[in-house]
């Protein structure tokens, strides 16, 4: 089944890219003025295979959350209860990424694969709850939770497999699935981002054992741990990856060293990617998903949109790796999908001045 | 009267700003993990003198239209009719920051105030014209072009002053007064924008006039001008500084040197100043004005946020001497208002997280 949803993903159509760049020479403006706009334009003609491309009308953020048995090893200052509580913030409305949610227009689906949260279940085929999380001013505004967790929390990555093969395929099943379904419901833009105490101790790992980058090069205090814990956290790292051994297959990676929202992640740009949606995303966490996804099907490179370069310094290289600009620079280091919803209105922006613009020639 | 407009500027309030900063430290989320939107959220409360600060929500941008006498020496590969075509496709809604205004929700004003352009006027009371310019599927939205020339094209700095002292505090006024209105009818953030052939090498001019730069340092390609007729630009500059001299008050040097635009963008700086209405700056053009509107009322400063770095070379100096660092780095070129248009939901974000998140006290 992941094989079919990996092979479903294409490559990006350059041609479309190459009648985009052409086009872009002839608006009403100097060649090249729209800087990365122009670049960025191009890239969503060869996503779509249309030039100029459809502007993203239907923005959602896909946000994954899930905890971590490494936290055992004191990796972070935040009680491993802070997952499940800014999940009810999400939903409430009420987290940083429920305000940018309101102010580009997108909507929020958070997809809980794997925290300690003690909920109960809906009885809904899928567990989703729809909560109108409305601000004051911007009118109530539908936030879905989805409750599909496949473990509560993971192993501690230090010791063991984080995942089992079978449960890190599910957690990619429930992204492509959840994508799937968003899709089919008129979304055509996804931001994607995470919640997850841990979780950058775990996307240092996914980052180091993808790239071959050093463990201290990758980890960083995440939610501000001071230097000597940073320490800490970066022997943590290097434990996981030598438990790993590097002689492994990019899938066993993931299982081993992962996330479940990680997992869940890779389920989400691959399903993206195989209906020709872009992809915005955040930060490191979703840049470790990325790699992961990536190592499984390359041609989901293509579909990525680097929307901010995180702080926490295992970004830049999982950025690199993906050879992937990022278009904002913000200083951000909160995850949730804030950096990538700051980006949605670059992305229209993008398709829309490609597309709405007047030509040179019929100006002058 | 200009100095009844300048002296209804009044300083940003600092000690909001100070709360902005404290509530920051209490959100749901790590203290300072919003990096700058954190900065840009105490200054909006510093602006509006509240925390949190009031979330904008309609933004106009004012696009300015002037032309230069010194296009005469070369200073542009591109006619000066030019202007006036553009002034056309920023009414036919089919410009660059049309398409960018239609992505973020803001209305669009231009203002001749100065160009060549052979057009009839309206009999309006202030020359207004309302156009219809929606998009396919933005629905339509009005574009106002207000016709409030001062004269046709500045005199060639290069020979003698661009404008009469007179001329200049007109133009002043008229920024003022398109401000004015527009906030008198609910716009609550202003993005500033340019258009006129030839308005780079007045920018560098009036750059290296208020900061001291060289020449040199501050004048650049423009419109895609090669290395060649840069250096030609940059003996024009260096003439028309060597004509005005350096013993000058700050209104005279934008009399001799500025455009009508850029003395129209100092109105408008003013008037949203007075009114505690944040102004987003675009590029060079802009970051001039905001020289000389500083230059003549230092309190405007706190009330402008730059929005976006330019490549062109007098961008980082004016910004380095209004002490403003730039939300975006998209490599843009484009003036008209584009990078300001694009900041535009980073603003509204900044004021969203700051005041619709949740305590972390309140969550875990």
């Amino acid at each position: 089944m992941l094989a079919h949803l990996f092979d479903r993903v294409g490559p990006v159509d350059h041609a479309s890219a190459e009648l985009a760049r052409r086009r872009h020479a002839r608006l009403a403006k100097p060649p090249g003025s729209l800087g990365a706009l122009e670049t960025l334009g191009a890239q969503l003609a060869a996503i779509s295979g249309q030039c100029p491309p459809p502007v993203p009308q239907r923005p959602t953020v896909i946000v994954a959350a899930g905890d971590h048995g490494v936290h055992a090893q004191g990796v972070s200052d935040w009680p491993q209860g802070v997952t499940a509580a800014m999940v009810d913030t999400v939903v409430a409305g009420r987290a940083a990424v429920s305000a940018i949610a309101r102010t580009v227009g997108a909507e929020v689906i958070v997809v809980d694969v794997g925290t300690m949260a003690d909920r109960q279940t809906t009885g809904d085929d899928d567990g989703a709850v729809t909560v109108d999380a409305g601000s004051r001013d911007a009118g109530p505004r539908p936030v879905r939770l989805i409750d599909a967790r496949v473990r509560r929390g993971t192993r501690d990555m230090s010791l063991e497999a984080a995942m089992t093969r079978d449960e890190c395929a599910e957690a990619i099943r429930v992204g492509a699935h959840v994508a799937e379904q968003a899709i089919a419901a008129g979304t055509d833009l996804v931001a994607v981002g995470d919640l997850g105490i841990g979780n950058t101790t775990v996307s240092a790992c996914l980052i180091a054992a993808y790239t071959g980058a050093t463990p201290d090069s990758v980890t960083g205090p995440g939610a501000n741990l001071d230097d000597q814990r940073v320490g800490r956290k970066i022997e943590v790292v290097t434990a996981a990856l030598r438990r790993h051994g590097d002689d492994r297959d990019p899938f066993d990676t993931l299982a081993s060293l992962g996330g479940l929202e990680h997992a869940t992640l890779v389920g989400v740009m691959a399903a993206c990617a195989a209906a020709r949606v872009p992809v915005v995303l955040d930060g490191v966490i979703t840049g470790a998903a990325a790699l992961a996804a990536v190592a499984l099907a390359p041609d989901i490179a293509g579909h990525l949109v680097a929307g901010h370069a995180s702080t926490e310094p295992g970004a830049a290289p999982a950025l690199t790796h993906l050879s992937a600009t990022p278009l904002l620079r913000l200083d951000l280091r909160l995850g949730e999908g804030t950096g990538a919803l700051l980006a949605v209105p670059l992305v229209q922006a993008a398709a829309r001045t490609l597309g709405e613009m007047a030509f040179i020639d019929d100006v002058v």
